[in-house]
């Protein structure tokens, strides 16, 4: 295989991890834990993981001579930087503490466990994929672990092959059903433990003891890279308004961490549009007094920044989705008879008054789409609309309107993208390329400790890594009850932006002066050699969250 | 000005140069120089700066103190990574003949020169923009110099200065202008000198004295980035063929560049579909071959880089373009009467049968695009058209035909993407930083040396910057007789991707490979520290053109 002089360079590199497991390593056990809410529930639902004490791992006099173990791993969901650095540390991890201990990656996700379908890990194969981007190594998938039959299958293929440990690297539901899996085999007795580490992106999987889930850094700067460029390309043509669609569709972290480290002149945290209970027409309005303002200064360019889920956060849209899809379902034989180009009007003649309204003022490509297009299920497809063109052109028709009234005298012209793909894949940064080989290595540690229904942890990430403290937390410590297809089940809970957080806060504290001004920041392609500032330092999220100044 | 740990380290980074101009330097005459074509002509229309000789410059004995210099610098046309690093070549050059000498830079593009919209550029200003992407020190724009009035009003402010030369820092048309100024502000004798620089991240203006427009090499490495990015993310998640559109309107070296790094499935060449006179079926043909071909494999998935001028390099779009300007323009008042739902209808009724049927075949978003929506001259909008987008629908097309044939059985589920912005205004890469500071250097010692109507010129990209030549090329040598708009023009001859060339060649003995198989380099975004085969090679079409291996 044909490699980029980069990739060969980076094969090379040896991620750093904390002291305290660097060689001899001893466990200590902290103060038993409760879950974040609904203790009595998540208690009687796991009655064998749940308050089980935090551990942490510190340096030991001796090392010990321990068996050997073998794990099968697991990559669950979408693609994160960095999931090839987790295996690898797992990998070093286990054949640092017995060489003869073995790893096994379950292929093509949870289903892999389910089918038997699965490979042994060599020195071979793991070394054209150390530093590097994707889950190519054993692929993903998304199949959900969730009822015994599947857990009884995974039994049967851990006893063939002998595995002591099952880890899961996954995002908040898979980390869930990790812990429902500890929880089965632990109380059948099957001495098969289950790990989970923390992979997202979208950077909604923290809390006070998970710092951040990996992948987040990585993508957060290839966005920012692009937004950078795209800001001084806006900043020197001086002729467009950029709007910029970043993946997030359940939180704008994302959004967020690319604002705090570009500062373009407009920023949507869908979270707050929720809280505020804002209309299509607050945002769009928020927007075009912007421009206005800018346009006001000479300045016809700029640069808006929108989270993906951004319509599924307003609220009065929530409400207009579910009556369309409560109305066309009501109303599915009648509207099948419809012509064509009678059924847009059909839909606002169904409608209440206040929907209807809604549903007339979106642009005719996105009403058509909303119409006409629905999933198998018959749902509508919000997940289709493209957001960042809807605003620009709602944003577009406003300043048009207000041109006529004399009220805006300046040009918007627009150029749109989306980014996610772009980032999701990426080779790990340095942060994450460490973050990841570390949680390996304590997800080896925790299992050769036989511990089950943790998760792997590394904290104190906005100092060096020689100072970051290694340990696990009991997966139930996160949990709470949430309705989930009509049912109440333990899940953990998602971490959403606060918008009393330090990061939202201090965005908040400057956006004023970066919508008027041209305040933009360019942080440049991710930096793999180099000095410590610039290529080892993490997100500003969490540096804010840690009480670090950011100026 | 808040800057990113990025910004900081790198504004102090210095650019390496020619060892040649390292010091005292002599100029040494090479041979006279004749037109590329049309000699006569060019000799006639270019009377003072026809013929002149091909300049190097060596390393001198002892330098002599030269009196100090005035210049104005313009940027001219698109943004492309290292604009600045050419502005701080020519200031610190400038500075370094005579301590006294002084830079201006004209603003917002050559109406800066015409208008007398200037700056004087200080130590304190030039240091804010060492390295760094963007036109933003002095803006950019779009005036052609074409008009003896233009040149007039320049010759004005150039008294008024005291200005010894204008740099004119630009594309193919804006070298041409820079020349046919040149000729004018010797033929008046007004002692103002004129020096060309080559800049375009399209790579079209090149030949054998210029081995590559500036920008070139930045922008198509953070173009590879994202797209080893994206394969990385394809062959992970083996769901989706991507399709991306990349900047270059009039040639593909971007596209075939970035192919060359990151070895995608299919790769569409504008000028290879135009030499062999290609339809739009066959293009879409050849993608759904390479389609069906990997899916009989079991690999859904892949990828499809797509310049943004292929539309328009294929013949039968071409005709129907032409058809369809004329025949709107001579049955206007009619069609302004025909209902809007009916307008598709009558644009078919009017064309010739060859060109309805095409028009016919295009998915409705586009022929209704091509039909309703005209620029302010009444011409049909061809660079509306998402081409990436309308391949992908057609594909999907044939192969859902193929399908019910029985013989398609596989997936094809496509996402797409349009790369531009992304990398105009890069910070330049070490290459392009070197090469854009010792243009500006050359520049700096051409108008030192008294010369006039020469482009700045760096050779022998492919070694070591201290072993680059440095020198100047008479812009008349590049030129021959072109039509614009009817009329016969001295042209400088625009570099289209060589279809006999090495970079074509060796992309056509690997494609067949390429599209089959998953074969894809993971370039990684670019580095500005680290080893030197990672942060200071150029591109592969240079290394190609100048026979090194690439395996």
């Amino acid at each position: 295989m044909k490699k980029s002089p980069l990739q060969i360079a980076r094969a090379a590199y040896q991620p750093k991890m904390p002291a305290s497991i660097q060689g001899a390593t001893k466990l200590v056990e902290g103060k038993a834990t409760v879950s974040v809410a609904d203790q009595a529930e998540i208690e009687k639902l796991f009655p064998n993981t749940y308050g089980l004490p935090i551990v942490t791992f510190e340096k030991a006099q001796a090392a010990m001579e321990a068996k050997a173990i073998n794990v099968g791993v697991i990559l669950s969901g979408g693609q994160a930087p960095g999931g090839h650095n987790v295996i690898s540390g797992i990998y070093d991890g286990i054949k640092s503490i017995n060489k003869n201990s073995k790893l096994y990656g379950f292929l093509g996700g949870p289903s892999g466990l389910v089918d038997h379908k699965y490979m042994e890990i060599t020195d071979e194969i793991m070394d054209e994929y150390r530093n590097t981007g994707g889950f190519d190594i054993i692929g993903s998938g998304r199949t959900k672990l969730e009822e015994t039959e599947q857990f009884d299958k995974g039994i049967e293929i851990c006893k063939q092959l002998n595995i002591n440990a099952v880890v899961i690297i996954g995002g908040d539901d898979s980390n869930t059903n990790a812990c429902v899996l500890a929880e089965y085999y632990k109380a059948k007795n099957t001495g098969i433990q289950v790990i989970g580490c923390p992979k997202t992106i979208d950077g909604d999987l923290k809390n006070e003891m998970i710092e951040t889930s990996f992948g987040f850094d990585t993508a957060t700067k290839v966005y920012a890279e692009v937004i950078g460029n795209i800001e001084r390309d806006a900043n020197s043509a001086k002729k467009y308004w950029h709007f910029i669609k970043l993946m997030g569709r359940s939180a704008s972290h994302v959004t967020l961490e690319a604002a705090l480290k570009t500062q373009p002149n407009i920023t949507l945290i869908g979270e707050e549009v929720e809280a505020k209970n804002q209309t299509l027409d607050d945002v769009v309005t928020y927007i075009a007094n912007a421009v206005k303002a800018r346009a006001d200064k000479g300045l016809n360019f700029g640069i808006v920044l929108v989270p993906e889920g951004l319509i599924e956060f307003i609220p009065a849209i929530k409400k207009l989705i579910a009556e369309l899809n409560d109305m066309l379902a009501a109303n599915q034989a009648e509207f099948d008879t419809i012509a064509a180009d009678e059924k847009i009007n059909y839909v606002v003649s169904k409608l209440s008054a206040e929907n209807a309204a809604l549903f007339k003022s979106l642009p005719a490509s996105v009403s058509t789409q909303l119409a006409l297009e629905r999933d198998p299920h018959g749902n509508v497809q919000v997940s289709l609309i493209e957001t960042e063109q809807l605003l620009a052109e709602m944003v577009a028709k406003k300043l048009a309107a207000w041109k006529k009234e004399g009220k805006f005298n300046g040009k918007f012209a627009t150029q749109h993208h989306f980014f996610g793909y772009e980032g999701r894949c990426a080779a790990p940064s340095n942060f994450d390329a460490d973050y990841c080989y570390s949680l390996g290595r304590v997800a080896a540690l925790l299992i050769s400790s036989g511990k089950t229904g943790y998760m792997s942890s590394v904290r104190n990430t906005t100092e060096p890594a020689d100072k970051w403290l290694a340990g696990g937390i009991p997966i139930t410590a996160m949990m709470n009850m949430e309705k989930r297809n009509g049912k109440m089940k333990p899940v953990i809970q998602k971490a959403l932006v606060k918008l009393d957080g330090a990061p939202f806060q201090y965005f908040c504290s400057k956006r004023e002066e970066w919508a008027i001004e041209t305040a933009y920041v360019y942080p440049g392609p991710i930096q793999y050699f180099g000095p410590a500032e610039v290529a080892d330092i993490t997100t500003l999220t969490i540096q804010l969250e840690h009480g670090k100044k950011v100026e």
